[in-house]
């Protein structure tokens, strides 16, 4: 429960239940913490009254509502971190953050109800058919935090890169290195990128970018590291820029390490003030894509991959706790301590 | 000659000589007005000195330099707006607008040298070799209005479907129906897109859309504009919306007529102060793409067709003077008389 700025507690709440014929009561198996939960627990947006808060988790559903017929009792389930009816106009469009029925983890529903937080026992999952994804069987312990990877971190990391067109041949470089940033790489690398450069100046996360397929690394940052890039690259920016941060500085970034012509994908949250400079972008002819990543559309063909063990984006979660700690959790991130932290139950 | 605000005015030049190895003299056989040219006319950045003007135009080379290679005395020519080398790294990847010899008619070069507008009888072409596109042979005179669409407004319309992913099947909005927002629903046409929503008031103007394939016509602005657009589409925003105008404005109406998920192509010239707002985009992703059109690298493609007949952008020229009455066309056009001004010698 967020109660105030840097004030998050474990606490007891009353066990959900099913309380619609779409939802679905999920026992969380593994939980973390999302860089957004940080801008949250800073206080930027300080709660009226305490709140559930998290929104990634993969568990086991305990019960389902009669509508229900696309997971079962039993099921190990990955939820993406934004609920949706899976049928609207804009989830046939692969848009499911933008369902016309979107609900999201800690917030409210249309009538009223108070939706439970993803860093949590229990989580009471509204539009279960539309939100969550079974995996065939029960998968092993070991394999809990690359599935985990999925709800949230992975795949917006995938929607980066997806979004600035990565793909063979293509030059990438990586703005950001909290969690999201190091799962772009993973994902340019995997999308065949020729060459992903890695903006990063702590030796932790510029292990883990080059454990990822990182081919470069460059630690300046702003105006420096976009001269740096240039350098590497024989006086030509990258085809696509990976923007994993939301602040007007990252964007700037971004915007100074693309080439005419190239692409910037963007998923980090945008923090108030920053536009986007139209005239840059027209000079050079830059695009600017992606958002809040629609992470339900994509889980099929990335599940397939985590299940196989050829997708593994685990090595982001740094520390695992018990879920008791979860003050601990965000105090480790916040301080940035720990690169992501994993809780269990 | 730009003398001042509002005040352009027809005189006699030295005719121009060729000074380098990679300079053409092009006569020019027809000329056109460009809505940039008019934020110039309107004085947006007044001239120290009277300078020359215009940069749409098409012509048959009279002189080439020793070093030119691909064109030749007598050969017709198009010329894009801008003036490109045709073989640095920029021009390699398809953006000859941010070529790093990048040169502008009515400019200055980087020695000095002031360069001919495209709005008189001769040019001096620079870079000519990476510039000028032939024809195979001399064209009729009824085919020269549709060549003269080739140097700017047909190619940027052009560019604003292509920036957007314009294709079979994807419902195209488009927002301006000066000369280059017509010529983007032709362009949406031809590539195929399953309907072409044109927003317009003016009833000539409706009339070449209607004419170049529009499927629907819109006469709301702004926001009204785009619910009329939602009540059309069955509640969805448009899969790709172009922005052919440069306002922050008609940038707004775009990013509210497109669905989520969707596209603006933008080739509108950006005025003072609009910023793009990523917030709107990032919670929708929708993703901008477009800027300066590469004339250049579309041309071979394009003239083709014209070639051959059957791709005719020539109805937005719905004024024809003799160059003499330059002062007149630039009136016309800016008090919204003339959707776009042909200029004979």
């Amino acid at each position: 429960m967020w109660h105030a700025p840097r004030d998050v507690r474990w606490e007891e709440r009353p066990d959900p239940v099913v309380q619609l014929p779409t939802d679905a009561v999920v026992r969380v198996v593994a939980a973390c913490v999302c860089g957004s939960d940080l801008w949250t627990y800073r206080g930027a947006r300080p709660p009226a009254d305490p709140h559930p808060i998290g929104h990634e988790f993969v568990g086991v559903v305990e019960e389902i509502g009669a509508g229900v017929t696309t997971v079962k009792e039993g099921d190990f389930v990955v939820s993406p971190f934004s609920i949706s009816d899976g049928t609207c106009v804009h989830c046939r469009q692969g848009i499911t953050t933008s369902c016309v029925q979107a609900q999201w983890y800690g917030g409210t529903d249309p009538d009223g109800r108070t939706l439970d937080g993803g860093q949590g026992r229990y989580v009471r999952v509204p539009l279960a058919d539309g939100t969550l994804v079974a995996t065939p069987g029960l998968p092993d312990t070991k394999q809990i935090p690359a599935l985990l990877a999925l709800s949230d971190v992975l795949v917006t990391g995938h929607h980066a890169a997806v979004s600035a067109g990565v793909g063979p041949g293509r030059t990438v470089a990586v703005v950001g290195d909290g969690a999201v940033g190091l799962c772009a790489v993973l994902a340019a690398v995997r999308l065949g990128a020729e060459r992903v450069i890695a903006f990063s100046s702590h030796t932790d996360r510029q292990e883990v970018a080059t454990g990822f397929g990182a081919s470069d690394i460059i630690s300046e940052r702003g105006d420096e590291g976009a001269a740096a890039l240039r350098d590497l690259l024989g006086d030509l920016g990258a085809d696509a820029v990976l923007e994993c941060v939301g602040t007007s500085e990252s964007m700037a970034q971004a915007l100074a390490s693309v080439r005419p012509g190239g692409a910037v994908g963007y998923v980090g949250v945008p923090l108030g003030g920053a536009e986007l400079p139209i005239k840059q972008m027209f000079g050079a002819n830059i695009r600017v894509a992606g958002g809040v990543a629609p992470v339900r559309p994509y889980l099929p063909e990335l599940l397939a991959e985590v299940l196989a063990g050829t997708l593994d984006a685990s090595a982001v979660f740094d520390l695992q706790l018990p879920m008791d700690r979860v003050a601990e959790a965000y105090a480790a991130m916040d301080e940035r301590r720990s690169i992501k932290t994993l809780l269990w139950p």
